[in-house]
């Protein structure tokens, strides 16, 4: 079938924006009334649900998907109930949209207010959970945008399922049909056209693997917010509490390895490498990390294999870390920017001054003295459900919540002031 | 000449991140002081600045440019003591490096705080005027950033010698000789190898012609930040006091005609139209206003020129003025959703809530009640001196002052905390 991308995606982001346009205006209650709806939907039509899962349960297993990548897919009762759950927590969120967010008045009266207002239209690609699919609707009709989601394909049929939830949740408030789209086209030449559609699209956020996010950066003419990969560090500085270290490194690496927060990459000043590092590095050992190190963390512990430069880089997302020993605070500072992520770097160290050091000179998105890097997280940070991580500069930086999906206008009020 | 552009592109990035890394530990004394002998310097150089700029005027009437175009070229010593005036009243505004936005503490002890810090490599694509060398560069320094600027190709000898002015005047105080670097290979070619170093450049600021920043939002897979142009309007409503309504249109059409904040199209509400408007309308084109009308201005205005529909969304930079009679003011706000570019657009009213009305459902940069759209701009919105002005959603909207070249990071303080 032959298939006019181009316009199907300038069609779709028009409907999107013309729903923004009726999200912006909702009140907040109304908003809150929808999300109700989503979630007793969600609960009604688990059945249908279950069965549209089970689809492509079925087609994924016939794949020859991993059993961790099926499971990924899983839906059953207790899951939907806890998307139904989510869906209720964000309608009780604050609602930022209409906040004030600074107001001045100028020599000729002018009164000048910074308004947050929603973003607009909101694209997602992600991939194969379908409990983002709610999750994100959820996020951006509270924060009054309107949103094209575009999921796995393996998840598709659950997504559609899970869509038809949503989209009679929000209809059932008065909110437009269009207030949450779902990609259905798995091409990626459509995928492409949606992401030249910056007349109607305001942002895209792009949550998976790193060649799925590169291929959204050189692709959109869209704003992108994003992060690539999460290479975490902890340095320990010489004057390190030797118990807090220990305990912020086991947890860092080990409480689950898997997430983009885990740390990747352990630091040591040279000060604690003989006395102290062997000891951590077994325990490590002992709860199944392979350790990568440079020749100094080689020389003192013979169970580390030799690391490589790539694994510097190394995003693992597995019980693996690497260690190198370093002589000084600067030197763990240039290897963070030379080989970091800008995603969550730690120092443990019991010096205020080096902390400061530490905190001012390294730029990652979120900074952490004697904490775990598992703490860089929406909920953890208190900011609520999380949209995503992002370690660029512009706009949102670190755990991404509702309020990140939001932007402001300036409003000006006079009394018929002129320029001379 | 062959040339490997990807290279040299790469080479320029990495030099800039270096040197920004050294930017955002400066001190702000550190920063003023290197504000303070870029201005000497300019003014100790100004001879060799005025015989490189004699050389870009000499070529640029050679090539036939405009004389208002040759006009925006010059340097004399009169533009030069500005100049060098403006750098010195960046150096007075506050310092938003460090700054705590937010801070916060969790339950578990956890202390959270946004910290503002640069940007960090800021990419400038300006035209024509050599002014915006040293105003960006400065601003830049200001906020802690690195910058490469890249000019207009006609101006190209005097950027260089104001951006040795400013090079000394940065080294002179130990900052890096990078800085601030100037391109100097005029071809495109080099500009899109810049636009896609997203490894070491942070964002992208164009500034001129629609053309242009179309290229680069095309070509780029740095974050861009932009404004295509301003179709501005002013709306008055039935019940706008007349007198005040012809003041702002005036002032909004008249006082500036070729700059993004003035007026293109005025929207009038039918209740107006037969009394009022052919006053308004005889005012405007006695003082050489083009009036380009519906056909229900037409009807009462026998000077208008019927509007075709890409008046609706011309940038006329001149003294022409789209006109438009509208039955409601959902009717107007509707024309500025749908023709509008989210620069500025004003509403002249009595009415409390018709004023609330439009400043709730138009979501332009920056929406004005009884005032002169003439208003959007950074220094009249009392943020300094201006980097550009954003029409997007993400990061800064409006104009934008020094404050919007940094963004935060997430600062998290805690002793010892682990996740479980």
């Amino acid at each position: 079938m032959s298939h006019d991308y181009a316009a199907s995606a300038d069609a779709m982001g028009r409907r999107a924006r013309a729903a923004a346009r009726a999200l912006a205006a909702a009140e907040t209650q109304v908003k809150n009334r929808a999300l109700e709806a989503v979630a007793e939907r969600l609960s009604v039509d688990r059945e249908s649900i279950k069965e549209a899962n089970a689809a492509d349960l079925e087609a994924a297993r016939q794949a020859g998907l991993s059993p961790a990548m099926v499971d990924r897919l899983m839906l059953d009762d207790t899951r939907i109930d806890a998307v139904a759950r989510g869906v209720r927590e964000i309608a009780g969120l604050a609602d930022p949209v209409g906040e004030t967010i600074e107001q001045w008045e100028r020599p000729n009266g002018l009164k000048i207010e910074r308004v947050r207002i929603p973003l607009g239209v909101v694209l997602l690609i992600y991939e194969s959970r379908p409990n983002v699919t709610v999750d994100a609707a959820a996020l951006c009709i509270k924060s009054g945008n309107a949103c094209i989601l575009r999921g796995g394909k393996e998840a598709l049929r659950s997504n559609l399922a899970l869509h038809r939830s949503i989209a009679a949740g929000a209809e059932s408030v008065g909110l437009p049909t269009e207030t949450v789209q779902m990609v259905d086209l798995t091409d990626h030449a459509f995928v492409n056209a949606l992401l030249k559609q910056d007349r109607w699209i305001d942002v895209v956020i792009p949550r998976g693997g790193e060649q799925l996010i590169r291929t959204v950066v050189e692709n959109a003419t869209i704003p992108v917010i994003k992060h690539y990969k999460g290479v975490c560090h902890v340095y320990l500085d010489a004057s390190a509490d030797p118990a807090m270290a220990t305990r912020v490194v086991l947890n860092a690496k080990c409480q689950r390895p898997g997430v983009c927060n885990a740390t990747e990459t352990l630091l040591v000043h040279q000060a604690l490498a003989a006395d102290y590092l062997p000891g951590l590095l077994g325990q490590l050992a002992d709860q199944g990390v392979t350790i990568r190190g440079c020749p100094r963390t080689c020389d003192v512990f013979d169970r580390a294999q030799p690391a490589s430069e790539d694994d510097w880089t190394a995003e693992y997302l597995d019980l693996i870390l690497a260690v190198r020993v370093v002589d000084t605070t600067d030197e763990a500072i240039d290897h963070i920017a030379r080989y970091g992520s800008s995603h969550t770097d730690a120092i443990v160290t019991s010096s205020r001054e080096i902390a400061q050091t530490f905190v001012r000179r390294v730029d990652s998105s979120s900074v952490m003295v004697n904490a775990s890097t598992r703490f860089s997280d929406g909920g953890e940070y208190g900011l609520g459900a999380e949209v995503g991580i992002s370690t660029d500069k512009l706009h949102a930086r670190g755990p991404m919540g509702i309020r990140d999906l939001t932007t402001y206008k300036y409003v000006v009020r006079g009394d018929g002031q002129v320029r001379t």
